[in-house]
């Protein structure tokens, strides 16, 4: 028979069903889309694109694959600098490839979180590996963030 | 008898405890410190602040009460728009009351997340309510942001 769970938060099956799963889903299941731009793109027309889809973090890539990360962050501090934001490239201020946090499609939420505080960032690229001539490049696939993980907790309380 | 509760996501009592707590926690009890700033204080040495703090809001208060709210992504606004940010006071560029969103030390972090996420806000000012001569006036006590929200749901599937 099944145990009662009535003194349980909410107490219902669903509840359960969901706190069971919750610790199981993977980032590549609530993604959001990135916004990437190419490293020669001007800091101030990444700063556009970053306000236009009104994201914290924008992904740089080179060839098509992750080159670097700017934060909102990265950004104020290079406006507040005295650099011509319309000359200079993103690729220059970017937090620049191997130092990027990044998380697979396939690992949990739960791990993503985890590197999101421990490495003190707002959003981790999702990417997916690519080997071409022996060398590993990553694919852009999606964008996972506090908003996300915020999300998450309000949903679990509603089921 | 304790119902059986083997089928659940750890399984141990203290889990199921914390869960149960865990929608009742009150932003009063996982609160940071807010950063707080006057308005007549210049944007440059705001942003100074909220650099220093590392936090991504930053509270300005009018006679030692929430007057405003500035986040990194007005600041950005303000930095590349072309105005002095060495003259201009942060009071000019803030969101002001009564257009800010606050929380009470008593409300529950769900209902905090609810209002991030509603209002498409990285954190909150937790205020106290005064009352002198009939006017309301709400002192800044604490700060709740999507990562000490991120930092709860890592601590839920430690427990």
């Amino acid at each position: 028979a099944r145990p009662k769970v009535g003194y349980f938060y909410s107490g219902n099956k669903e509840s359960i069903e969901l706190l069971n799963r919750i610790y199981e889903i993977k980032v590549g299941e609530i993604k959001s889309v990135p916004v990437v731009v190419d490293e020669k793109t001007s800091v101030y027309d990444a700063i556009v694109s970053m306000f236009l889809e009104d994201v914290g973090t924008v992904f740089v890539i080179s060839d098509g694959y992750l080159a670097g990360v700017v934060s909102r962050k990265d950004f104020l501090k290079t406006a507040i600098g005295g650099t011509d934001i319309n000359k200079v490239p993103v690729g220059i201020i970017m937090t620049r490839m191997p130092n990027i946090v990044t998380v697979k499609p396939t690992e949990t939420v739960l791990e993503a979180a985890k590197k999101i505080i421990e490495h003190e960032v707002d959003s981790l690229p999702i990417v997916e590996e690519k080997i071409i001539d022996d060398k590993e490049y990553l694919k852009v696939v999606g964008r996972i963030s506090k908003t996300n993980i915020t999300k998450l907790f309000i949903e679990l309380a509603n089921k």
